[in-house]
């Protein structure tokens, strides 16, 4: 049984930031072959090492985001680790699924319902390659949420979202959806650009990846990205730095620590309104 | 256990193309909602109705791709048809992933692992958006094989992929690749495009999927789209028009035949060396 979805995504988030005032999304990039030795003799680490990271985590995050990659690198194992994670976060707190899913039609139509009504998850990232037909079936259910590639943080996004205006393009493309169902992820590590961004999409979310492990600069993304002190509107991603900074017995505290000192720097970061 | 993979997808397609005279590539697009209502009492309806689909339809032809929405949507069980279904293909037949992914670093990894090792497939198909960090897990391995989205035939494919030349800077840059790992998706319904991007890809593998369902002209593909009548280097894609034809217990007959007919249209429209 999929986990009851009793409110949007776009509610949930705007709740769980004024409840716990915290704008960091911990991604559960919970790769087997990285998780500390001393849980690998289990029935399913992957499970074990989420639950524990989860429960420490949990009072700091605003929302968690596995990554759908290291579920499947670990076969039929990995996905069912996948459910029981999305199962034990807590219902107040979103959950993102990054899978950079793009296809159109009955196929896209079959990812949202593996992701949002049998997986049970608030929202997906999604790649708007091949256009509009892509958002479709996202939009169908109005708890559903999508966050676009929009402008990505790494060396290669030179080779095409940064040529020829590509990036804007998508965000005036977003434009035309209903901003509780459609937002944007945006590299931090583009920080001269996410002032331009923010200007085109206003009032939507932004799902800022690459701050720490891949050098954005969170001053920078503050500076820039936010909406308003009162609805900030961005989430801020860091998957290893909270997650593996410690591969030992205590992992999970240290998890908790770290996601709390985040969520206290953002918090230190939001000008005076 | 993965299947072993003793050759690359290249030498297996060029391989297969020679003993079977086909260029039919099968969509395994097995969506549960579809299936024949006798066979959805079964432990596994998707891998019973795959394993029927292929013991009939294997003789005409040239690739299986299985579709990993259709999986997903079917939860554990989905993914457990997949993983027999792609250990049943005989091992002359190559086996296409068709996942779309487009991740870079540690995540694209993880998903090459997944789907290379862990689930035994020949050959993906990928979205080059995030630029080369997509395609460097892939070539890795020199057996591994991916089809770069490039062309797609959506009504959609207006927004993005046919503005500002983007289609042709994706055939620019994949140009930089070897052959015998790269290769191109091209939707039939573009037959106009169909041409010059052949040029552009010289001894490169085109899928083409959108004949047939989506309107796409088996004739002008075969007039546009391949490299040399010895060496024809496409895959005509065909889901639903074989495997969904008959949806009574002759289905996996009725499949053998559509694959059949399709194989020999495909080959009646080779033109003389």
């Amino acid at each position: 049984m999929a986990k009851i979805r009793s409110r949007s995504f776009w509610s949930k988030f705007q709740a769980r930031w004024m409840q716990s005032r915290s704008l960091v999304c911990v991604g559960l990039d919970s790769d087997y072959s990285s998780l500390p030795s001393f849980l690998k003799t289990g029935a399913n680490p992957i499970w074990d090492f989420n639950r524990a990271i989860i429960d420490a985590t949990e009072a700091y995050t605003c929302c968690y985001k596995p990554n759908l990659a290291f579920y499947l690198k670990d076969g039929l194992r990995g996905l069912e680790a996948l459910k029981q994670t999305v199962d034990h976060i807590p219902d107040e707190i979103p959950v993102i699924l990054d899978c950079k899913v793009g296809d159109i039609g009955n196929t896209m139509a079959a990812y949202v319902s593996a992701f949002f009504e049998e997986l049970g998850v608030d929202a997906i990232t999604f790649n708007p390659l091949m256009g509009s037909d892509v958002a479709a079936p996202i939009l169908k259910d109005e708890r559903n949420f999508g966050f676009a590639l929009a402008l990505t943080s790494n060396p290669s996004a030179e080779d095409f979202l940064q040529q020829d205006g590509l990036s804007s393009r998508i965000s005036r493309w977003l434009e035309q959806y209903p901003k509780e169902q459609i937002g944007a992820v945006v590299g931090a590590t583009q920080s001269a650009k996410l002032e331009s961004m923010r200007k085109q999409l206003q009032g939507r979310i932004l799902l800022i990846p690459g701050v720490g492990a891949q050098g954005g600069d969170l001053q920078a993304v503050m500076n820039y990205a936010i909406d308003s002190p009162e609805t900030p509107n961005i989430l801020i991603n860091s998957s290893r730095g909270i997650i593996f900074k410690d591969s030992g017995r205590s992992f999970a505290d240290t998890a908790g620590e770290e996601a709390k000192i985040l969520r206290d720097q953002i918090l230190a970061l939001i000008p005076n309104p």
